[in-house]
């Protein structure tokens, strides 16, 4: 489990670098002289909890004593996720919501019980992998109903039956990130899945929000991967066919996958998996600038030599980057060396192939070929490996800058090729005029980080001085403009992250009211009582710090 | 437009070759002496139009006259597809449904207006793109209304917008197969789908029915290949948003793909498209066997080295393939040959790749060095070319046969690898029982065509002598059995020919009766009068030839 106001395990936050302290107070302008650490766990404040004494009975009959928690800490580690307003209100120890009672079911069947049981009594679910959502999915809404109770699903653990012959492998929907690649690794197989969350979060939880993850380019985002689902919904248990194509209609493994348990829980998922690569090779390449860039990167993808790891950082994101690394002398000699070869304001890539070793060494080559065309300067494997060894590691830095009255938050989207110049221009713009127009001027940065033949994905990251007492309205009001800007520019709303609770609001825009009327059809069926993760997907509850309704 | 009691143009037909006849007849028994050709036009039988006259002038006001049809010729060409059932109908003369009239709108707007006018005066409508289905998918069923209206879309046609630096390309929906590639070559771009249906089949049509063509192992099936649908439905239109990849919940464009006309009717379709290749090498090889051979073919998709066309024959259609080919001088050769090599028993492959001249060249290296080390003996590109020659003509063969007063049906499925042995083993066996059963034996053959890395399709092909005067029940009772064997081993009821009429009494074992009411829930939100292709997809029609019901 994470710490309960943050992001994983102690043990991993470091202070900013003096460099990096200098050019974001530059930029950002001077910070409050006093940390603002959170307060502490017993003084966090929790709306009371109203599980009906009868209802509680029912829910131990049914997952036993030990395995229905109504204590504060547990409220408190799953009252939210790891979305900015989340950790604005886990510090502040203001939650003004949390489950009444958390259950931990143990099998399949016992999380069918629970949804049948809770839609009887009229008790909202909040289905829980690991807790690690930015957009609100896993918060502790209840809609219109008396009670919540969240599902946490880490006891449907383990890898169920590997297919060594079809290479798929099939898990319980609660596994994490290392022990499902620890499971896999003992048959000499990998899943290939690393979003930044891989450590803390699970199958489960990748397959209900359409995952992508780090390699992605190279093995297919989780949509990719899925074969078949075991899904328990309040209607019944839906089990999807385990074959590799098929023309029997429109599929409702695509109806489930994305679901962000608005429908129902999934509790086992059927993937493709892969032999273990024999090598993995991260190097690092700086381009003229994020425009070379992007074209190196769609003549990679539409040439069908994209390394496995494709990450291209623009021009701001390499400046800022270079001042998180610090003052080490081999930061410094990588400065000096991008201004010697004239790519000081230049954007820097990241590939990774992996593999066996020849064909490692013949897909490099070719993607090497096509970015030195586009003028890439080789930077060698260390920056590679480096940017692989700490790529779980980010969120920690946002704890750090929340000490210190930082606002930092990411949002991410996705567009054709030919419009992925004038989506970067004008979401930076939106998220830098919300900001300014606060008196809060931000650094904001960018990269892709997932090429596909028609398109990329655009990860945005910006910090600003906190609005000290207006810390939820200062984000709804870059929220709402950033989502604004994606809509008007041919993006989706979300690429990765899912819609959970942050972008419900422009979810009618991305896939039309008729859209929405299709998806709220599917969830009458299952969820005729609307018990299932109210004010999520489908049906949007207001963004925390927006005006009153 | 297709002759109206076949396939294709005349011109194609070919007689058997003595030695195919005496292959056949020596496995199948004696044929009937006597020809039995399709029935006069002007004999066939429909039954009476029934458009309410107040319907036909709205229909005309929307459409203009000369783009409403009812004549003769006209129902008959609409009135049911190209499926063993729908052959046997027309040739008879006999056909128990036809279209009461046929509108051919002329724009998106026209073709929602006439789903507008048919919802309001209870007219089922019925979409036609080339009339290709195998599975009843445009059978002119009425369902519970008093009238059916085809809607054929061949004027919504052409190519509408090209995005080279997206490589995507948009079409109206009813352009055909050989327009569309022109469209795209004048850009010098390829689809590269290839159905066996392309000649008169649409792109549309492809979507609409999650089609597969020959080259989909390498360039994807068409359900791979949308990035965006435009749709009309009785409820309004839908328009997809034309991103690269979302997690913007359970995706739309997926529920839309393969509604095989029960939602709506697609107007308008935005698909990935690709350099056209420089070189095209098809190359064919001989293997011990079918074992050998999905052995072979399963290392190489999981390998990365599976070429874009991957088609094994098991030994049966390698038998059949030759003796089909006839006794010329080239195809005497090509037996002594593979006598002298030891695969006078063994199973066929023909490989094929496409794209630039060095890239094919590395690709085809990686492949035969696979194919050689499961034991393939090559064959050379004669045989490879011939493949590809002739690979749109197969039902061609199929008229002859009827003529000649044999029953030649196709039927194709997918499983994972791990259980594909055993699909084809008892698929074939079903098949082969249900025939002799009924004391017609039949010669049933099979290949692999589409591979993915988790298993591969399975293309089933079997004749058998006519039972005369029973031809629909025969046939009833070969596909029922055949679609039992299916579900009860691990595959899909359909791979790429749709569900439309003839699998529709499966798919709830296929998806499960949750899944078939969560389609439910969309046609009636999409189409809640029920007039979109009633008896097809979620609302199966009882088949023709079973029992009464």
């Amino acid at each position: 489990m994470m710490r309960w106001w943050g992001w994983g395990e102690d043990g991993h936050d470091k202070p900013l670098s003096s460099t990096a302290d200098a050019v974001m107070r530059g930029e950002i302008g001077e910070l409050p002289a006093a940390r603002r650490e959170p307060v502490p766990l017993d003084a966090v404040e929790l709306p009371p909890a109203t599980l009906p004494p009868a209802t509680r009975e029912r829910l131990i009959e049914l997952v036993g004593t030990a395995h229905l928690r109504e204590d504060h800490v547990t409220r408190v580690e799953h009252a939210v996720g790891r979305g900015y307003p989340d950790l604005v209100r886990l510090r502040a120890g203001r939650l003004d919501v949390a489950p009444d009672a958390v259950a931990f079911p143990g099998t399949p069947a016992e999380v069918a019980g629970l949804l049948r049981l809770c839609a009887a009594e009229g008790v909202a679910v909040v289905p829980f992998g690991g807790g690690t959502s930015v957009v609100g999915g896993v918060e502790a809404l209840r809609g219109r109903f008396a009670a919540v109770l969240t599902v946490d699903l880490r006891r449907l653990d383990g890898l169920l039956a590997v297919d060594p012959v079809a290479l798929t492998a099939t898990f319980a929907a609660g596994v994490l990130g290392p022990a499902a690649e620890e499971a896999l690794a003992a048959h000499g197989l990998t899943l290939g899945h690393f979003p930044q969350s891989f450590e803390f979060s699970t199958v489960g939880g990748w397959v209900a929000t359409r995952s992508a993850g780090q390699a992605s380019s190279g093995y297919g985002r989780i949509d990719d991967l899925v074969v078949a689902l075991r899904v328990a919904t309040p209607a019944g248990e839906i089990v999807t066919r385990a074959v590799p194509a098929s023309a029997a209609g429109p599929s409702v493994r695509e109806l489930l996958v994305g679901s962000e348990g608005a429908f129902g829980i999934i509790t086992e998922v059927t993937l493709r998996v892969r032999p273990r690569p024999a090598v993995r090779r991260y190097e690092g390449f700086a381009l003229p600038g994020f425009a070379a860039g992007t074209a190196a990167f769609r003549t990679l993808v539409q040439a069908g030599a994209a390394p496995d790891v494709a990450r291209l950082s623009d021009e701001q994101e390499t400046r800022v980057s270079l001042a998180l690394a610090g003052d080490s002398r081999s930061t410094q000699a990588l400065a000096g060396y991008l201004r010697a070869r004239r790519r000081a304001n230049g954007a820097i890539v990241i590939a990774g192939w992996e593999g066996e070793a020849q064909d490692v060494r013949h897909r490099r080559t070719a993607t090497v070929r096509i970015l030195r065309e586009h003028g890439a300067v080789a930077l060698g494997t260390r920056i590679g490996h480096a940017w692989e060894k700490g790529r779980f590691h980010a969120p920690y830095l946002r704890d750090e800058l929340l000490s210190r009255g930082v606002l930092i938050e990411t949002l991410e989207t996705a567009t054709s090729w030919s419009r992925l110049a004038e989506l970067h221009r004008e979401v930076g713009a939106a998220i830098d005029g919300a900001l300014r127009g606060r008196g809060t001027p931000p650094i904001v940065w960018c990269h892709v980080s997932h090429v596909y033949p028609d398109g990329a994905s655009l990860y945005f990251t910006f910090v600003a001085r906190q609005q000290l007492g207006e810390e939820l309205a200062q984000w709804h009001a870059l929220k709402a403009a950033a989502g604004d800007a994606i809509l008007a520019h041919g993006g989706t709303i979300t690429h990765h992250h899912a819609v959970g609770r942050d972008h419900g609001p422009w979810l009618a825009r991305e896939i039309g009211e008729l859209g929405v009327e299709l998806l709220t059809a599917t969830k009458a069926r299952l969820d005729p009582e609307g018990i299932m993760n109210p004010g999520k997907l489908v049906l949007p509850a207001p963004l925390p710090g927006g005006p009153a309704a």
